[in-house]
């Protein structure tokens, strides 16, 4: 049987993990020249860490660790109820609420210990628990994998890293304004040039809810809305209605039909459209702090943009609301987003504790810059060269000279087996090594190395300094 | 209720952080430096994948993952044997062998995938898995979590990192050669000068065996033998009477109680004393080439030394084995370990692939670099300086010098709300940021900062590109 990894997951190879490290690495000189500190948590939390956190859905998708070794010694008796060993399950039809009960229970009986869902829980449950050593504001950073036992389909996978920086226990609006420069730094850096920074805000979004009368449609609302460049203003409109929102109350906000501008023009037709919603005026006022200061202090390559159909997150952020779209040449969705939420670490009992962050979506960024070839080449982790084996006294003069060049830091290896020459050269092609060095007797005399670019197929004999300077 | 992680498990503060990813970032250099490349394995693997391969203790540790989500639906029905509905376990001493069959049958049913146990059987699974994308031989590098429901106890948890360099497809003694010398390499690096390479072979304890004609008894006598400096002669070869080794036996490896001498020295003993053993001859000869290898090549600050009594991964390693003990002023067990495995991938079904590793113990290296001192201080995250916040005019002023000290690569920050001044000095202090920069009307008005060192106290305006200067 040929092995296999479980649906959902990936090996990464030599060269992708070269890649990936390259994104990381970026990030991180990036979160920490704008403050934020690294931690990490466990890969496991006691579940009810993780349970009742994400909705019904979420607790659905969290992977569970069986209790470990003799798991059963530690009950007296094993309780197994009656229902669930009766169950004739065949279908997700076919299971009754008490029957999930039953089995919810008796899951929660072999299992106490669950894997990271996301960072945003274990970095609240870090804040509460550690609240007596950390200082406040609490600028930290996240690089982990989390695990969801999503149904894996092209990009989705049930591991994955989530890359977070977020603040806790400041309401300033400094910290949305360094988050949009963190994106661009990055995305800078990255040569992701031309990203769009949407920005919104949820207290516009209740202000609108507000406006046409419907808290409770505002998610189709916004969902039609956003549609406008594709369907139009009547097909739009049509949508609405459909969906219940009353002809009256889009008449209301018929300025965000022909929302185009500048922000500063998009804020000031919100600031007439949300005259009379006093949520919606404090959303206007929040937008225009962030968007006068990230303007004054200007941005490297990413675009700022107001997105009022923006309603990521709706049930948690309370303030600002992000989303990364990524240049305009690559088809992919966001490739970031974060938002505002007032009472991260309430959960856990820590009240008043406001929190604002963002994400960096790693595999969809990772695709975007191979899509648009900015990988420097130099994004590698394949020897510069490599030296081939003539035998035992040529090896012992090539690792001589193999230990010199590792000291000065330079990437070299060894061909490890006196093996035909035809089979090392090939070798050394496949992987990719540029440079073979070549050392026989004549070498060995001469104090030389012969030097063959596998490419050019050009050869020729230097000393071991001139062989110094060519690898550096 | 306080919230808590599970028990083995660990928080990473920023400072914890720092040095850990200082340790690990040293390690990815010297290890692409040697030619080895990264790769990563998801974190967790089928079942089959693991179970059975660490003997049945380490079936026992290993951590299962609940089937997820609506797992009970695949079964036409749940599977629960009478015996475990009717199951009462006190203690571990009430547990039948068929018992115990009947709850591993049941786990099965429950559980297809389980958490990384180390990083050696992943690798050999991902080589027979990708041996057609592979050119051989093939030297990888790995630094992964892995988890292990051990009994937690001090320096033991229950996830901790590996840090593994491997290389398969090759029996060529250069491995060897080249893996003391990447021991060398990072150690140094590190500043922990005068770690000792410990070295045996694996053949060369077989060829003891031989000579005392109990190879059953191999280990009571190299835990006997490894006593020595301890117990002296008399007490070791009481033990060794007591374990059942005859004193005839006992006779003939007398040149082992007194095995002091140069490395030569001890591989001349050992000659004479295994000369009538093939396998013995054949350590010899190996142990041989890599020691004088070694030495010819030179070490920068490791010490290599031959130890008999060395007998890690006596199941499993048939040639060369190695452990490192840290310099001599720090009382901790061995900081690294490796060896040679001549079927390495065979447990998949790709056959007569030897293998040769290293292992980093990023955990107790951490522990024996901070108990030197030997942290640089350049290893933190914490900003430079940090901006103090005089109101809105005031940051604005301060956000455009940030902004552009982070342009040029300068880790500063703003203290994010207006809050009273001592408070923000306090924030700073505890932090340990050692700059404050102060901007008021004054500083506004004249183009200037007023920065503060908060150890010597300090003060002194200075320019825009004076600041610059003064933090890089």
């Amino acid at each position: 049987m040929k092995p296999s990894i479980p649906k959902g997951t990936r090996d990464f190879s030599p060269a992708e993990v070269a890649k990936r490290q390259y994104i990381i690495q970026k990030m991180r000189t990036h979160f920490e020249k704008f403050g934020y500190q690294p931690i990490e948590t466990p890969s496991f939390e006691n579940s009810e860490t993780l349970m009742g956190k994400y909705g019904e859905e979420g607790d659905r998708l969290i992977f569970k660790i069986l209790n470990s070794g003799n798991f059963f010694f530690n009950k007296k008796k094993i309780e197994l109820p009656e229902s669930i060993q009766s169950l004739q399950l065949n279908s997700a039809e076919t299971i009754a609420v008490n029957e999930l009960v039953e089995l919810n229970k008796f899951t929660n009986n072999i299992s106490e210990k669950a894997l990271r869902y996301d960072l945003t829980v274990p970095f609240a449950r870090y804040v509460v628990q550690h609240q007596n050593e950390i200082e406040f504001p609490f600028k930290r950073y996240q690089i982990q994998p989390v695990w969801r036992a999503d149904r894996p389909q092209k990009g989705r996978f049930r591991e994955f890293y989530q890359c977070d920086a977020d603040v806790v226990g400041s309401t300033s609006l400094w910290q949305e304004v360094e988050l949009v420069q963190l994106y661009d730094s990055v995305f800078t850096d990255l040569g992701l040039n031309g990203v769009t920074i949407k920005i919104n805000n949820r207290k516009i979004l209740s202000g609108i809810a507000e406006v046409i009368g419907a808290s409770n449609k505002l998610i189709d609302f916004t969902v039609a809305l956003d549609k406008l460049d594709k369907i139009g203003e009547d097909g739009v409109k049509k949508e609405m209605i459909e969906k219940g929102i009353s002809e009256t109350a889009i008449e209301k906000v018929q300025p965000l039909f022909n929302f185009a501008g500048s922000i500063s023009e998009k804020i000031a037709k919100l600031s007439v459209l949300l005259a009379a919603s006093t949520e919606g005026m404090k959303g206007v006022e929040e937008l225009q702090f962030i968007c006068d200061n990230v303007t004054d202090l200007g941005l490297s390559s990413a675009i700022l943009d107001l997105d009022v159909t923006l309603a990521r997150g709706l049930n948690y952020y309370t303030g600002a609301i992000f989303e990364v779209a990524p240049p305009k040449a690559v088809a992919m969705g966001s490739i970031g987003g974060g938002g505002r939420y007032d009472d991260l670490t309430g959960i856990f009992g820590l009240k008043n504790m406001s929190g604002v962050g963002i994400s960096f979506g790693l595999d969809r960024i990772y695709l975007v810059i191979e899509e648009l070839g900015l990988f420097p080449e130099t994004v590698t982790t394949t020897s510069k060269a490599i030296f081939l084996n003539f035998g035992q006294e040529e090896t012992k003069y090539a690792m001589k000279a193999i230990t010199q060049l590792r000291k000065e830091g330079i990437k070299v290896e060894l061909y490890p087996d006196n093996a035909k020459i035809a089979k090392q050269f090939q070798y050394a092609e496949k992987r990719g090594i540029l440079l073979a060095i070549i050392v026989g007797n004549d070498e060995m005399q001469n104090n030389q190395f012969a030097v063959k670019n596998l490419v050019s197929g050009e050869q020729q004999k230097v000393s071991f300094d001139e062989l110094k300077s060519l690898l550096q």
